[in-house]
């Protein structure tokens, strides 16, 4: 039996994106079928493929861009607002606690390696992800040199992408090794460097 | 025809081993079979399977676990002698060049996606991976401690897993966005936090 349906297509379509999103993070991507996802959402064959012409392709890939934008929700509201140190210790527990509690378990890179990295429309939602994630942290760094509480010559691109860098490798071996230390002492590191550094990075290390 | 045998099991598992990375890297894991890997090491099933007796998923482990040590190779002499400055600076750039020139065609990450990460033999090898690789950069941050070229009061530990998680992250990221920008951004600053930190890290930003 079909539950009424929203009258907004937008509305449908996220409620089956949700669907199949938490029964993926239950079941693993390999043991969802399209029809599991529909007995789940209670969605019909018609509305799924008019949904998501492609069928299970399609809706993975929708499912990736839900997961890549709850990567970015995971860190709100403090990754929104990083203008005081405090708010940027307070990020630097939320994103530690995060992966601590998730463990070997993301369900983003699940999803991208089933549908491929090589894949176009995969590589489009992660590098998104990532612009977002590094312009958030540029404003962050931003709001410090603005108020002194760093030197006001620090270059926040690259310091936001030390930052991104340490987040991500400390993801990636967390993943590898079960083992949340990377991440914890990188991410560290490189907010210690932010509030210490009063040096043009690149002449420093030119060999 | 097959070829005459080496009479060492060892050196004929080996060259089985680096004639299936070869085609592998060539043409990536999905499409290379069994008898593929046969045909280009003049191999018989039976030596195959004499040499790998689960078949073909233990033969890509065996692979995975030699692509893993060609990450290491790959960055010697200088990851086995960071004794200097320079030879960091070397290393430095032997790691970004790597990178650059393989871009997004990690042959262990597509190894390891093509077995899982949640196998207990992938997370074995890559687990292994990162400890000899970390034990490296350790014993060459203590080089630079014992000779004064860094605070000796550097906690070699810590200094080893920034790095690390730098260079991973970055691989993450040129993996992800096919940008190289993240790994020489945050390797270079990594370096430059290690040769300029005096302080002990964790307590400067315990919140």
């Amino acid at each position: 039996m079909e539950r009424v349906l929203s009258s907004k297509g937008a509305a449908t379509r996220q409620r089956i994106i949700e669907g199949a999103a938490a029964l993926i993070r239950e079941r693993g991507v390999a043991n969802v079928s399209l029809d599991d996802i529909r007995a789940a959402t209670s969605t019909s064959k018609s509305q799924l493929f008019h949904y998501f012409s492609e069928g299970k392709s399609d809706l993975l890939l929708a499912v990736a861009g839900h997961e890549a934008e709850q990567i970015l929700a995971d860190q709100q509201p403090m990754l929104g607002d990083l203008t005081t140190w405090p708010k940027w210790q307070a990020w630097r527990r939320r994103v530690i606690e995060k992966y601590d509690a998730q463990r070997r378990r993301c369900p983003l890179s699940a999803l991208t390696a089933q549908l491929g990295m090589g894949n176009p429309a995969t590589q489009a939602i992660v590098t998104d992800l990532y612009d977002r994630w590094h312009a958030h942290l540029v404003t962050g760094v931003k709001a410090l040199a603005d108020t002194g509480e760093i030197d006001p010559n620090t270059d926040a691109d690259q310091a936001a992408t030390a930052l991104l860098t340490a987040v991500t490798g400390g993801a990636t071996l967390l993943q590898a090794t079960d083992r949340i230390t990377y991440l914890e002492v990188a991410l560290t590191a490189a907010l210690d460097d932010l509030r210490s550094d009063a040096r043009p990075r690149r002449e420093a290390s030119a060999a």
